[in-house]
Order: C-alpha cells, then structure tokens, then sequence
C-alpha cells in the first residue's frame, strides 16, 4: 500500500536524549550520563504502567517524576534550580545530524509529515523548534489528546485519524524498537532507525523496514511507493 | 477496612529471581547476572508492552522472547539446551528465605492466601511446588485467565472475583514496586517488601504500608486487623 504520510517519534529518533549528558555531568560529574539513561528508563516505564493502570499523568509529570526516582535511586539530591535546569533540557535536545536532511528531502518531494510523541504540546513546539526542524512537519501530534502513551492503540489511532488515512497508508519513524514494534501492531507501517545496531524487540512483530540513519528513509521510500505504484 | 485475603506476587517476591544468575553463571561465566538482570527487564517491559498492544502471548513466551533479545545483545548464543536449561530455571527458583515463615504464621491465624501472577498457571504450580510452598495456598491465580498482565485493572479483578471480597478487603504483597502502586491504583491495600531499599515509585499513588521483610507483614497485617476491628 502506498504511503501517504510520515510519522516521527520525537525523543531518540529526531531528538537525541543523550545530549541531556552535557547539562547532567556538569551538576553531577561522572554520575550525569548513568542518571540520563536511567531517567529515560523510568520516563518509558512510567508511561507505560501508567497507561495500563489508566492514571494519566501528562509527560511534563511523569519525566520530572522519573527523574526524581533516578536521582534518589542514585543518591543524588538536586535542588529545584538543577531539576529546572535538568527538565529545561527537555526542551532544547540536541536533533540528530541526520534529521535535517532526512526530513528536508521528504518534503521537497511533497510528503506530508508530522511528529507522533509522547511529549506534551508544549514539550513538543519547544523542543522541535528549538531543534530548528519547525517548519518541516504539518502537524505535531501529541498523544495527551488522548491521555494514553504508545503503544496503546489510542495513541497511533491519532495520526490515522489527523490524516483521515488507512493506518496502512502511513508510516511511522522510530528509532526506539518498542514504538516500531507496537506500531507495527496496530497496523501503521513502519521503519525503525536502528543507530545503535540493538536487536529486534521479541513482541510478536516486525518493523515493515529498518535501516541505519535517517538518511536511509528516503531511499527506502521512494523505491517502496515506487513499487507500489501511482 | 479488615483484610480478609492476602494475594502475593511470585517472581522477586516469594521466589528469587536472581538464583537463576547461578545457571547463567555456569553457562555464561561472567556475564551470567548481567544476562539475567536484562532478561528480567525485558521480561517486564514485554509484558506491558504487549498489555498496551492488546498482542498476548503467555508468560512463558514472554519469557522465551526476552532471553532472546536479552541474549542478543550480550552477544551471547544460548544453543536448545542451554536455552531450556534457564527456561526451566524459572521452575525452580529458590524461596527467599523469609517466605516459609511468613505464610506459615498467616496460615496459623486462618487467613486465607493466594498468588497473584503473571506466570502461567503451569510456571506458577512448577515454581511454587518446587519451593514447598504449595500448600500455604487456596489458590494460585494467573493473569493468563484474562490476557492482560499487571498493572492491567483485568489482573487485579481475578483476585476480587476469586475472593468475592471489595478491592479494599484484599491485600496485595509485593517486592516490586511497580506492582504494589498498580494494584494501589487498582483500589486494593498493599505491602511493599521493599529488600533492598529502593526508592518508592513515583506513579501518583504511594503502597498502603511497606516493610523490608515478607517477616513484616504478619507484624502490621494483625495491627492493621486489630485496628480495623472485629
């Protein structure tokens, strides 16, 4: 089926988490980047049993509450100016090298995308914008419209219904193999970007496509709705 | 509210998980409590994620599944046999030790127990027959009933159904703190056996009580029954 628009996830696709390190190992040095990685650990983990124990909080919360748990989990005590300074930096993520062009190309070809995340509305116009990658999407859809995180169903039924397609005829981008995964589920097609050369999520399903970079996107694109015809 | 029924969740809670690291150990030396950590994460994640998918499969796939990626990103490549070998791990994983006399001074006072888990209901009767357990309850009670796994509210209402009780007649115990704050959320009581100190979970609900030893519970539960009255 050919597809008629793309979907981004946000945070570890065209955003990288790992650039809140920096700001983290100032205020703790040589604890920073163990506390990111657990942060975000926490910050999917809250999304989800939240979800599923229907007690939606919205992802400003459950990142400042993941973060509180990783501090105290590591012994760390930051005070209200470095949790400010550490949750600002939600909003001024590094975007990967390889987003700009990626997404420069789709649009010169007329596609339609949009940002498909987790992130509130407000996490998700800062942080794109600050990313200078504003003006390249149609929409940012966040899924606080539905106070459900991916991979529930709700959450991808968003962008099917934003953009009034089958859920076939949209792709969603992810570099974080479980939304690639629980995408594919719910029956979008998809392409997980696999930077890290992690292994395939064991959930039942397969990403539709992967690829290394960004940058293979287009390439993989432009020969499957050539495949696929008209 | 008085307790009338005390649920108790199996792997981390009566059962250590981390005796598998033994096994793993042996086939894998120096990366065998790694390999087990992860694969319990993955476990975890796996169950949720499949939860929110609405894409079941049961926990013994599940499991099978995690020790895949889990094995994979090690690096490692269990062949059948040493595959089956740490599968059946979980079938005979050790009791901690507080677990015996615990259940045996709830039994003494005539309160009714059971298991709550995610495990099949043939991992659940291996395990805690395994641990000479067996006999402490009326009822081992598996999610695989509704295909859901904790925090789903449909895995905590087994027990309701079971029992015929309130939620808030019921005491859920566990040493996972995911768990204890799904099953709060649900609407049960709860005991966090919080062993090794770990901070509580920030979900937006706090455990009803908490304690360092399943040797708490029978200690607070007569409190908390005396309190209650009658």
């Amino acid at each position: 089926m050919k597809i008629r628009a793309v979907l981004f996830d946000a945070y570890g696709t065209l955003l990288d988490v790992s650039s809140i390190g920096e700001t983290a190992e100032r205020l703790f040095p040589g604890q920073g980047v163990t506390l990111v990685r657990l942060w975000r650990d926490k910050q999917l983990q809250y999304s989800w049993l939240r979800t599923l124990s229907r007690n939606y909080a919205d992802f400003w919360q459950v990142t400042a509450d993941a973060l509180d748990y990783a501090a105290a989990a590591l012994g760390l005590s930051p005070d209200p100016a470095e949790q400010g300074e550490l949750m600002v930096a939600w909003e001024r993520l590094a975007p990967f090298p390889d987003a700009s062009p990626a997404l420069a190309t789709l649009v010169s070809r007329g596609m339609p995308l949009a940002v498909l995340s987790n992130g509130t509305p407000a996490m998700l116009a800062a942080a794109i914008g600050h990313a200078g990658l504003g003006d390249r999407f149609a929409a940012l859809l966040s899924v606080d419209a539905v106070a459900q995180y991916k991979t529930a169903p709700a959450a991808y039924q968003l962008a099917v219904e934003h953009f009034g397609a089958a859920p076939g005829e949209l792709l969603l981008v992810s570099s974080n193999g479980w939304d690639a995964a629980g995408a594919t589920a719910f029956g979008l097609q998809t392409f997980w970007v696999n930077r890290s050369g992690a292994p395939v999520e064991r959930v039942g399903v397969t990403p539709t496509a992967s690829g290394t970079s960004l940058l293979d996107l287009p390439v993989w694109l432009e020969a499957r709705n050539g495949a696929a015809g008209g």
